[in-house]
């Protein structure tokens, strides 16, 4: 039985709130039951310097943590001086993800940057920014298309994220934070639309795992993963 | 007449949601208009070191806004190794503002620390802050009075907060973006529910101002605050 | 009675050293009693790069303490890997309330940074260097004219600043840091020569102030700017 | 037919240096063909202060390249002052999955650093840093149960890892740089010796990969971190 | 013939300014020509943790120049987040030197921190601050004797440094700037009042030195130094 | 008698390994005993900025320490988020030293890097960063003329370096770290094959010291250079 009272191949309800901000080109607030993030992207022109000339544009992520989004308060990274080492991998995750959905090539020299906030934290906060900001990013390129910014339609495939564990020596799928903290193993997944690997992230906490329960936590993960499709179709349409 | 059609001493429509974060013990999305700032108080036991054991509390504040919150995507704070001097600028001013408001001797040893972060910007961040970081601030203590952390009732006194400026030469209250941003002269101030000044900041931008400018942004400052108390008793109650 | 038995409209000793140092374009030691600040003005051709070729000049200021012009040695934030908040604060006002001394668009593309380094500090080493500050900028656009460097006269108004506060119920003028760490409020003015404001800052320090007081302050304020502007013209010579 | 002429499943020469520098309780120096990689274990008394009192033990990993480890130099961390997004991400995973080697509870406060430095480059290095890192890990252990540091015998279980990827359409084992830089997916594992995964990351470099890539690199990982277990053993001893 | 006219074994004047700030426990302005360095000594109980419970003194320095001391303005280390290699160099070489002038057993558990600020550069700005700074640590002392805070007399040795260098081939006493920046050999020597060496640095500017070279340069230094010595007793009294 | 049972003139054995990375354009493993330097030399076209346009080259070094190459482990300072003072200095005399075996004239607009890395150290790190790092210099000089990037042949003279001190007041050569911590005087020198000085740096740790002492000292210390300057040869080759 799980904390939440879900099936072990059930979601939290999600939510996507489209236009929650009003100056970015594209903006999302994300929810996964508890867990809410705000997903901003902000189209430049230009590229980075090692792009510059190659006619390619470039999607790069940002995440973090509002102070007290978390049960006890964090520090805020601004003072400290630096990233923690969990943000900066959580935002190099998020872009190389973001990156898989979009030809770069026929994107031309622009750049979208995709600012995933979180405001209210409860397991799966980087699953949900990679899920929302696609939808912020693609809202961003629909912009930029309608603005002849852009001027031919880059080839996208949808991508989004979940994540999978082990918990109770069971597997279960969208792990909140009283299941991820105590989670024999936990497994991030993304995929893309046309049902293949982006990125697989497992971790054994304690618990190495098998052949067999990576299989099963795969299968969970597929089968969330195809219902937050569903849920970005609905807000950004049929494409 | 005023870029959004408001008369000289009209606030914007000003609105504020209690419980808006769910682990913070205090917690208020404040807006003005188009401005819109999470106030959160954390609440925790102990103080900084050059209070340890003189018996009284301490109250401070961070601020931040997120990239996307401006018109045009800002840098993060976090990466850049450092917070601007805006920002340390404003935030002092709210930690200031705050203790204000409360008795700090009857406070007791605990520290609040309220976040403002603003996710949406259309000027007048700073006393939207401060004007909802008191509604925090209160129900942060009223927590820690129901929890018993605090045993006093520590005598306090309302404070909010409203700018003022002269723009096309006409004093007005409540600046938004627009006006701000070609205001000749922009004033921040900041009253407690005794009539009295807390912090005066006014600043000629290109304009220097005169006495009689002065007397009449106080006199639409005090008015503008007259109802922000108002609108601050209704979510926090009669205390 | 104040500490140092002077009335409470009546300013410290005060004093300005020309050519305090031998490198910079302008350069003034101000002393007001124990405050010592060395001003020092550098001029340099080009701008920074939001005002390229826009045929505008920048002034700015920077603002250091000596570890140990002060009663306890401070840290030296050469060290601290950043400038405190209280430094940035300071400067950013430096500045501000110099660029309100000159006609930027006239000036023409150069930029003047104004140093104020502390070296003995007694209360209103804020105000010392703005004081200060102004006479070191006019030094630097003399020299810069002389050496055909700035070709118009850049019409400009003369700038000064005190400090004033309520001590033991009174309002006073010139704070000296006996009466500044204990007074209930304290507020730093900036006028220019045609008697009107160019910053107000007014803090309470634990006893909100009423109109009545505000005015009485600004008024010693008024008077104690006044005898500045004599001080500076004794140095700058009549313009 | 791969760069080097290697067959899909066939490892680089991997050979293992022990005693490598003399200061460490645990030293080696592994190579994985041109990669070369100094894992050096240091025991200190004392534990971080989440876990004094605890009872229980750490173990946690750093990770450096020498700047001209690479074809090109690379800018030296430290003069950056701060450790790159990349470097920050390896050291975690090294940490981790060292961690799962040892029972930290039976091992006591005490603390084991592995110093994982690339003197030379050739791809793989984070997989050959966690291969050599348990070696140096159980000389550390050795030295502190000679010397009665760590008086119980705690359970351990041998860590390897490898990475596998997708090359010109074909699933390899132990990519070089040559591979690395343009393979379509790359994917770092991590098992102990009850062939059980620890850890799992792949990455689809433009090639989103299926179920069945993923079984077949699956496959290749699990025979190569067999022969890395034999390799191990040689150096440690049967334990 | 050199620059300044000066004959080979010429110092600049010299002066010395005690008292020339109130704070700190030891002031002096010192005066090489041009070259103003103020040095302040800062006594403090307590020493650095490495020395705690030693019953050891400890004696430090920092180092800093105001941003226009030179011709050219510097940036201020301060905005630039840390101290330049130069400034970590001088500094050092400044603590070291003067901890060789006292017995730092018998100083007991306090630190003195000399503080060397340079308002005015024009060469030899840290064989200045050495000469200088052991006047400050010696009426620093004397104070802390005077307030019983050092009980027993620490044996000393006065000590005192200057520049020599070879200047178009030949060996010159005390370098102003005009030499510095053109020298061919630039030698710093630091020695005490029995005739020996604390520190000997040497650099040849693209023309090595021979022997003899180096024995006309501390024959020259040790000339120098004889008469700094007569200054600083003028200043200390006979001790 | 010293701790090593060395002769007062008598060095440690002296191993040089060429070619020990194989990325470098120069690359030597230097040995003195225990203590073991990687240097690497890395050829870049272009100059620092201040060198732009000057048709003139530049020579610099950096210096590092693997975190356990000591006894005790230091920590990283790529995660202290900067060089400490020691690091700075240290790689600020190999640049200098190095600057001075060749002709930056006629080097032409290239750069060249001296990576000098320590992975083990038992005193003399410096000094054998010196030594090493002309050989790697060399060797990336020849590496250039092969390849045409440096047209002409650059005057050059063989720099090397030792240390010296005086340990239980006897004069000695080539300190192990046994010596070093212990020396009454400590002193690095540098020398050119001529037989002339680059750099002298020799400071009294306790026992300052005389004329004779340090005459004897420098004719220990060219005793030794010159049995470097074979050794380097060795490696080099006639030039």
């Amino acid at each position: 039985m799980r904390p939440s009272g879900r099936a072990p191949n059930e979601l939290r309800a999600v939510k996507l709130t489209p236009e929650f901000t009003c100056h970015a080109e594209g903006s999302v607030l994300i929810e996964f039951g508890n867990t809410k993030v705000i997903c901003n992207a902000s189209l430049d022109s230009g590229v980075p310097p090692f792009l510059k000339g190659s006619g390619q544009g470039w999607i790069t992520a940002e995440y973090g943590m509002l102070p007290r989004s978390t049960n006890k308060r964090m520090r805020r990274e601004a003072t400290q001086n630096k990233q923690g080492g969990r943000t900066v991998e959580i935002q190099r995750l998020i872009g190389r993800s973001l990156r898989a959905a979009v030809d770069l090539k026929q994107l031309g020299e622009v750049t979208i940057v995709i600012d995933c906030d979180v405001i209210q934290a409860d397991g799966g906060t980087r699953t949900a920014a990679i899920t929302g900001g696609y939808v912020a990013l693609m809202q961003a390129i629909n912009n930029a298309r309608a603005r002849k910014i852009i001027k031919t339609v880059p080839a996208t495939s949808a991508i989004a994220s979940i994540s999978v564990g082990i918990c109770n020596g069971e597997p279960v799928l969208d792990l909140d934070y009283d299941e991820d903290s105590t989670a024999e193993t936990d497994m991030n997944v993304i995929m893309n639309d046309a049902g293949h690997f982006i990125e697989i992230q497992g971790t054994a906490e304690g618990h190495p795992f098998s052949d067999s329960e990576l299989a099963r936590m795969l299968e969970l993960a597929r089968h969330g993963i195809g219902e937050l499709f569903s849920k970005q179709r609905e807000v950004i349409g049929p494409g």
